[in-house]
């Protein structure tokens, strides 16, 4: 399909650099996945490690505005093109850096999309880093099974949902998927879990709660811990200015430090 | 791409009587596309109208959960294979019900998929149709396009969004892209615009509200509505009984019925 073939080799030696890849995939769009990878990659990197962060979703690329980072442009460079610099140790690439008009819709078929992922990994200079987190798009289809095929060493697939059935409906296909590709599962993590009303502080199960780890003990993988629902998190998303460290003592920023001393766990455990 | 090509003519044939075709889409997902699809198939069904539901999302077919239809099959017959009826005047297809095992995923390609939407069009015995809704899977990539290229003649595309920033970003983009496959755009849903605590009865702005009426302004297309979050919505759509008529005074269902009016007079309008 792709007429000359991309040098593959450039893609393994960047990821040679590369100590841990993160997978974060959902098998339905909107349960948040972007929110979670953003927030991940900030805790990572604020914890002293070197973070990339790699948005693959080419159709809606959202992660350079959630950072504050949509007028930002990759540069060029002898050793490749230079990813947006978030904080001192977060590197993030983003179709969204290359496309002139925010507005623009990138109307692309499978092949073209294989090839720029091809290019974010193997002419990107992301230099020496301890996590790359890479954001897919929702569902089973081209992106993922192409990040599947370029990262065969992947730490593995961290599946975000939301509690309810409908989207849990998605989650166990999405499972099946990695299991397909032989890529491990770190876990699951549930979004959206639950709301307190800021007026009168009760608890309203807007999209349910619990389902999550039902799917995890299902599937018998580790279940990375449930995110509620804040507007804050809409607001810093829309905003720019990460929640994470807007919000560091809410509920929300307290479940994302868990969840990312769990991965470190599972991570070092699988390194030993 | 394709070996022999599939017969375009059956293609025609099909839409040939079909009156009205309405494409839902969305430039991110997990917006409720499917949900508004249901409800308005549901709506139109119960005026009396002839419609057929067609689910799009190779990868999240959720529709069939939706209706309670997880079960059904649809038969093969000479005139080709039967769509599965959720109401006496409401035909449904989708690749969900084609699966041997609902936690299967569908890991396939853009062309397979194109393969299969053509099918899903000339090789269902879809009958006479007054109306018939595509619900299409999120982003501007290989579902959207066979669509645009499929169906030229539509009524136009349904961009439904969610209110917040970040969703907007995405919108644009798919408005764009449907004006550059030469679709009309029929309006703009906001969905989950506001919510009110089940407890004490105050407004919450989780996702915030008026953004895509703001779209609407910008890109000089009509809004069709909004619809408020409900619990309800997302327990109806996982227990499979439709909401619209489970709770037909809800606000929300006041809001769906004031769109299906929105969308009669806009259709009939361009018919003239």
């Amino acid at each position: 399909m792709e007429k000359k073939g991309y040098d593959d080799s450039k893609i393994k030696k960047s990821l040679s650099n590369i100590k841990h890849k993160l997978v974060v995939l959902s098998g339905k769009g909107g349960v948040g996945k972007s929110t979670v990878s953003v927030n991940l990659a900030l805790l990572l990197a604020e914890k002293g490690y070197n973070v990339g962060l790699l948005d693959c979703d080419m159709h809606g690329p959202s992660i350079p505005k959630m950072l504050g980072l949509e007028d930002k442009k990759p540069a060029p460079s002898e050793a490749g093109i230079a990813p947006v610099l978030a904080l001192p140790k977060l590197k993030v690439m983003s179709m969204a850096f290359l496309l002139q008009d925010r507005d623009s819709p990138v109307i692309w078929r499978g092949p073209l999309k294989m090839a720029a992922i091809k290019q974010f990994i193997g002419d990107v200079n992301w230099g020496e880093l301890d996590y790359l987190i890479i954001d897919l798009p929702p569902g089973t289809g081209d992106e993922p099974l192409s990040i599947a095929q370029l990262i065969p060493d992947s730490d593995g697939a961290i599946v975000v949902t939301t509690p309810q059935d409908v989207a849990l409906l998605s989650v166990r296909k999405c499972i099946n998927f990695v299991r397909k590709m032989n890529m491990p599962v770190l876990g699951i993590i549930e979004n959206m879990s639950g709301f307190k009303c800021p007026h009168c502080g009760k608890n309203i199960d807007i999209f349910k709660t619990g389902g999550g780890m039902k799917a995890s003990m299902d599937f018998k993988v580790p279940f990375l811990g449930k995110i509620p629902l804040d507007p804050e998190i809409v607001n810093t998303g829309d905003s720019g200015e990460p929640f994470i460290i807007k919000n560091a003592k809410s509920d929300a920023a307290k479940a994302f430090t868990e969840i990312v001393k769990n991965i470190e766990k599972i991570v070092n455990k699988e390194v030993k």
